[in-house]
């Protein structure tokens, strides 16, 4: 697949194939993508955990919270819910500074989920004590993101919002999830490019 | 390319073909690739400033730092600087929250910059008042990162570092830029599969 439809493809899903088990390796694969992203002063600050057990993705299930757009849905049901798990952790002994690291190696293992066949969602509003005690992640590595995986059982539809419409998500009678885009020239705040004629 | 050797050959990049132009088409392409990148709540705070002029880039260099590591050398030489800029900014008035979304959209450009053989260099080290008068950024958006752009004139190296080495990034006697990354096993925290034989 080329690389503007990998990005294209890559959207937030939030309903799994369950009993599709993804394989340790696969999401140690991701992990190594992550691990090659750039980083600030190339600290590689970053720690992982990993979860492929489904004993272990049930206590993270509740400590997640999904979809705020969607107040009647607290989250994907029991047959729905991810198969794995990537706990993106920063280990403060490292670097305590907040700042684009995690950011870079999520997109990575985001795209490299969607190139494989994986659907993925990165979640940031994580009840994060009750998630440090279900997984014994130690005290010097703070959680920064929980990134969901499986095999997606929902279809993500992208369109381009005009800047007077909501840019709210929304799932249709069918079951698929419309994501609204702001175009490209509402986010281009300013352009300069060589004058015409001057070069 | 596939998308493992994109990741791989995604590396900073400090050095350019500064007199090789970089089409403001091609910068706006990487820009709708940010576009395209998952972000909190779909909320789309981010704004970009695209710079392919010259005139502009050369107000725009003085207000970035470049290679930490290096204490001899302040930056690309002239004729060795970017080509062209795109300056990530975050809308207060959608959003002031940080978070991953400037991550997840820069690593997007990034990659994509590889893709058609330009190099970049995310830099975070920024004079932000300085730069914000040379560009004229309203105060409502903040100024999060500077991607520099350019073809390369460079070569960047990975390599993988053991826990008891250096993680500086360095360049050889033939201007090679040689960059240690850790090892996976080490950037594994913890790891929870499926016990064999319990399925």
């Amino acid at each position: 697949m080329n690389f503007i439809d990998l990005v294209a493809q890559t959207r937030t899903c939030r309903r799994f194939r369950q009993s599709a088990s993804v394989s340790p390796l696969v999401v140690r694969g991701l992990v190594d993508l992550g691990r090659l992203a750039a980083c600030a002063g190339n600290l590689q600050p970053l720690k992982y955990v990993l979860s492929t057990s489904p004993a272990k993705n049930a206590a993270i299930f509740p400590h997640l919270r999904w979809a705020a757009y969607f107040r009647d849905w607290a989250g994907p049901e029991e047959g729905e819910r991810p198969a794995a798990y990537i706990v993106v952790c920063r280990d403060n002994t490292i670097s305590d500074t907040p700042g684009s690291d995690h950011g870079f190696a999520t997109q990575n293992i985001l795209l490299g989920a969607t190139d494989c066949g994986l659907g993925a969602c990165p979640i940031g509003s994580i009840d994060r004590d009750g998630l440090r005690r279900v997984l014994d992640v130690p005290e010097y590595c703070e959680i920064l993101l929980v990134i969901a995986l499986g095999y997606p059982a929902e279809t993500v539809q992208l369109e381009t919002v005009f800047s007077d419409r909501s840019i709210r998500y929304w799932r249709d009678p069918a079951g698929v999830h419309h994501v609204p885009k702001r175009s490209l020239e509402e986010i281009i705040l300013l352009e300069f490019t060589e004058p015409p004629g001057v070069a």
